[in-house]
């Protein structure tokens, strides 16, 4: 795999070779693509057993994706099963542990494409939430998937604000049971993955009673279909809830419990507990029961969200070498159509966020593994800080992928509306990712709530230290920042400095803008709730300037530390400033608004800007290539390596069950009514 | 139709009566809906026919559309046949001239999911292209259905830049034929639509070869499949391009062509001709042939892509009042979503923007209708700014119909990518219309070069009256503007004045930006080409401006006129600020480069953007009911008029064939794999 030839799909004839028009793309790199693999997989063993994992399934037929473009519903969900059962038989024959680096590498591969990945977060959730016995009882039960398990919280008529649930565990002190039921229509769960067709057990959110007493929201397993049969138990509704617009390999279910009773043992008690006699005892804090969501929304950016992306740049940018369209100048051949800069203004943004938010993702799971094993042990004062960043970059990933795929398949013409390109799919899955695990809108704001907190804290002892030192990830509110930009020149805006310092200053300003708005609110007679509602426009704006903010100053960073790769440091300097002056002159009234920035320096700002792009668009090949994904698993027939893109088309085309079968309306229709006519000629 | 009661879905008991919480929302209407519908339909002898073609398809089983979110690929474009072929005999029966309002109406309920669209497109092409004799034959065929056609222009490796298509027709002058051939791969004609699987005839564009000379792209009537049998004909080879992101009713082709021969009589001449002997001879201009496409982006604009949006919209805010979560204070029961301000953020700009451009459509109508005429009698005076005006509409309105169905797509939370929603599909229609037709940033961009012709047009003599006027929609560049928004408070944004100027101010000063950026570097010594691509993103925004500018100007002078009606005046005076401020606001950064708007300005301008909200959400349902979309036609659980979303979401998803058909996985995978681990228990 370590060789590029490897990488060329095999079987078809014209692929033996790569296509002049991206062969030439690859002399003379500036750069190492080798080396800048290695430092996106975090170390020359993590690319070798990458690709290792890549390769076993790459050549393993029953992994092959090239026919799921074709496939119905029914057939996709049934495949998509026994990719997963195959990976797992797979990865018990090699001794791959749960959480292994293997997991991760073959979930890049397959891509959304094996199923009962809610398995998995329902795992996370036991391992979060319950006592050491419950985690090694059923974590050993899901592990050899003697049971298969979702994890059931959004109901029918409620998602985000999980107060509102209204699925009940009534506890019943005289069988030590917990009595789990559906008291209405909307309270049926609704959306769960491979509740529709597929689990055994379900964990349950519902509300609590014990002794007449409500406790808010816990989880429970719930065996929902028969081991012998696989037959939906009593009192157990269930069901799929019907075509979407994308993820359709995946079965979402809908679970109508009918006074369906469990064990007290199965309430999920690391946090909280029901003592024999309905004593309820709270261990935690009442956030513990939403730690559970908070891995998975950590894990979700690195590898759910950033491979979309990844992947949409490295087909987009691959077809604009080949596809050629009009001349730059009358005697010209047609140009790529990579060299217009109206296309580089589309895709090497996309190429720098990619990047952007690879350091970021990075970065926060470091964050997270030093701080979630204090959470684990009840030190919870870290929890907040670590809440409000993965939110927030859960909400900005998304938003940031979904926009980021439609770009790049809106940029590939017409022919990035065929599934064949890849693309389609890329999007879908993005855009899902916009609303589960937490609506984006809605994660911005609890972002907002913390800044406001933050700032109101930074206030208390402008300049000197505050008695609470601010969450690191805040410090910046307190700091002094000069009123205006000092940059004078184009070039001044390509250091990370000044731009940098301009993101710090917007963002805070944003924020302080935001809570002074509230506060007058509140000062002139309003409410404090309808003052929060009145400007929570206004906070929504901030919190988005902040998460922006922290992944400049990441990425940065991060090129920082690659002292020793000069010509890596280099290339990732340019992405890094593209990604800050994209997002300046994107936003540039909050930046003129108060006059940090002039409009002549937004002019120059602007100019750097697209300087930058003829500058990256040399390396874009090596830029995409660098991410080293296999033809296999890109999967599309603008993407591949060696840039055969029209001969894919035409065979992939060839193979749609439309030009293999007859034509149904033919005869029915078709014919009679072209008849029909026959006698008045 | 005319009762409201009407349109309540038949058929289900829960749906006799309108769910309190959408009740509410019509009592005490502060307009009459009904009155608005009649002018949003041009008259209520309008309305009144539009109701009688609608509840006729309603009330015919071959109209319905409830399955369709179930079906297979090829079950919907049987479907969809059958769907098409069915109006075409109901029409028949009932006398519906060709391009009459009743197949327009037809169309609007339908909303794609009937075929043969290109069929219309080719028949227009025909009529604009076409000497009298061959639209008096082709079109009387094509009327009658004795032949089926598609209008294939696109190839596989060519799609905007039309000089650059490869298919060749060579003049035989031995036996006055046409010899019509894919020279290359890449020439293959691509995405034509009705062609994989069903016409008989095209109208393919080809480069004219005369005597061995090249005439540029021409366009000739070719025969594909047989009249007795549908196979493909001699030489040719067609089928289908396979599954897209949407649209997958429609059978998208490809055709390569190997010596095809036509006869001369086949070349469509009214702008250009071809002699017995070879001779060529050009009638009007090289732009005549693009009148094709002239025509069905204007038709495409108020036919196709403003119901999306509308339908989104009716959607997104039926739902937003029945759907319920959080509290807007802790002791309030949970709120109905669109009383949270982000929420009214996301929605009521859109419903604004369909109001916009719906005013926007009918008055480029009625200009393509005032110029059109004229040009068919090759007066070629108005073309330029008739072309200007509809690929610059057809940008900006798919542009604004795609983000604004997945805005409203979104604003649904996770119900928003269920298909049975509705919404999906009206995404994935609006997101296809960015591309075809004229990709949207070559449509700018067409645009930008005539704004830049104007401004320098507008130079030669400022102030004065220049030799030549400009044409209409630009003279805005000549005229005196103040340097400084007058503006001094929040209300004083409320004065169409004021943001109408301030549009206009800004777009001409992008435009004059554009052009001075392209000058400058022309006088530094970079050739015209290159300095045109090295600013055409400079260009791509000043155009983006312009347009908004053109339709802000429209819809003010629009609500003006309706004296007559002073209770639609004013809400549709708030629509139209609405659309004004939120444009403002999205690109305040343009308002603020110069400081003809201050920081302190932007925020007033805010201020009464977000004033505006709450009473644009009073009047929010009778807005989209306005719209009067059937139950039927918006085939939505979310969206129907009696709000009972959650009964129809869960009766819709009974009927899913994963709820009715055996799970396919289950014998092959899951209880293999879960029985395996028995004998270890």
């Amino acid at each position: 795999m370590g060789n590029p030839g490897d990488r060329v799909s095999l079987g078809e004839t014209w692929s033996r070779e790569v296509h002049p028009d991206i062969d030439s793309e690859r002399h003379s790199p500036s750069f190492s693509v080798e080396r800048l693999t290695n430092i996106l997989d975090g170390g020359i063993p993590n690319t070798e057993l990458r690709r290792r994992v890549e390769s076993l399934i790459q050549h393993d037929p029953v992994f092959n994706l090239k026919h799921l473009y074709f496939m119905t519903r029914d057939e996709l969900y049934e495949d998509a099963v026994q990719k997963r059962f195959h990976l797992e038989k797979l990865a018990w024959s090699l001794g791959w542990s749960e959480d292994g680096p293997e997991r991760i590498y073959a979930d890049r591969v397959l891509a959304g494409y094996n199923n009962l990945s809610l398995h998995g977060i329902a795992m996370n959730a036991i391992r979060s939430l319950g006592s050491d016995e419950q985690i090694a009882k059923w974590c050993q039960l899901g592990k050899n998937f003697q049971i298969i398990t979702t994890y059931a919280q959004t109901e029918l008529g409620h998602g985000t604000y999980l107060q509102g649930l209204e699925t009940e565990a009534t506890y019943d002190a005289t069988t030590q049971e917990f009595v789990i039921h559906s008291p209405t229509l909307t309270s049926i769960k609704w959306w769960p993955g491979d509740l529709g067709r597929t689990v055994t057990h379900a964990v349950v959110l519902a509300q609590l009673i014990c002794l007449g007493v409500r406790h808010g929201m816990h989880a429970f397993i719930v065996p929902i279909r028969s081991l012998e049969n696989h037959t939906p138990l009593p009192g157990i509704t269930v069901g799929d809830i019907g075509p979407k617009m994308g993820l359709e390999n995946i079965d979402n279910g809908f679970l109508r419990l009918n006074h369906v009773r469990v064990p007290r043992e199965n309430m999920l008690s690391r946090f909280a507990e029901v003592l024999p006699d309905g004593t309820y005892q709270r261990l935690g804090t009442p956030q513990s029961n939403y730690l559970g969501m908070l891995v998975t929304r950590v894990q979700l950016l690195y590898k759910g969200l950033l491979p979309s992306l990844q992947k949409a740049c490295t087909i987009a940018v691959r077809y604009a070498v080949i596809r050629h369209q009009s001349r730059l100048r009358p005697s010209d051949p047609e140009a790529k159509i990579l060299e217009y800069q109206t296309q580089q203004q589309k895709l090497l943004p996309q190429l720098a966020v990619s990047y952007a938010l690879h350091f970021m993702a990075i970065s926060l799971l470091q964050f997270f593994h030093s701080s979630y094993s204090d959470i684990l042990k009840r030190d919870f004062s870290l929890l907040p800080e670590l809440h409000a960043l993965s939110t927030g970059m859960k909400a900005m990933f998304s938003d940031f992928c979904a926009q980021g795929t439609e770009i790049c398949r809106r940029a590939c013409g017409g022919h990035g509306y065929s599934k064949l390109s890849g693309l389609p799919t890329l999007v879908t899955q993005a855009i899902a990712s916009c609303t589960y695990e937490g609506e984006n809108t809605v994660l911005y704001l609890q972002v907002a709530r913390f800044l406001m907190k933050s700032y109101l804290q930074a206030q208390v002892s402008p300049g000197s230290i505050p008695q609470k030192p601010l969450p690191q990830s805040v410090m910046y509110l307190a700091t002094p920042k000069p009123a205006r930009c000092p940059a004078q020149t184009a070039a001044d805006f390509l250091c990370p400095e000044v731009y940098t310092t301009a993101w710090a200053y917007v963002s805070a300003r944003l924020i302080r803008d935001a809570a002074q708005h509230t506060q007058t609110l509140v000062r002139s007679g309003v409410d404090q709730y309808d003052a929060w509602n009145q400007t929570s426009v206004i906070h929504l704006q901030a919190a988005k300037a902040h998460c922006y903010f922290i992944s400049v100053r990441n990425f940065k960073e991060a090129v920082e530390k690659l002292d020793n790769e000069p010509e890596i440091q280099r290339v990732l300097q340019n992405l890094c400033d593209l990604y800050a002056l994209n997002g300046i002159l994107t936003n540039s009234g909050d930046f003129l608004h108060d006059g940090f920035l002039s409009g002549a320096q937004v002019d120059m700002a602007r100019t750097a800007f697209l300087d930058l792009l003829p500058l990256i668009r040399k390396d874009a090949i090596l830029l995409t290539d660098a991410f080293d994904f296999s033809d296999h698993c890109l999967n599309s027939a603008l993407g591949c390596y060696d840039g055969h893109v029209y001969q894919r088309l035409f065979e992939w085309a060839q193979k749609s069950p439309a030009n293999t079968q007859e034509n149904p309306a033919y005869k029915k229709y078709i014919r009679p009514l072209m008849q029909s006519w026959r006698p008045k000629l």
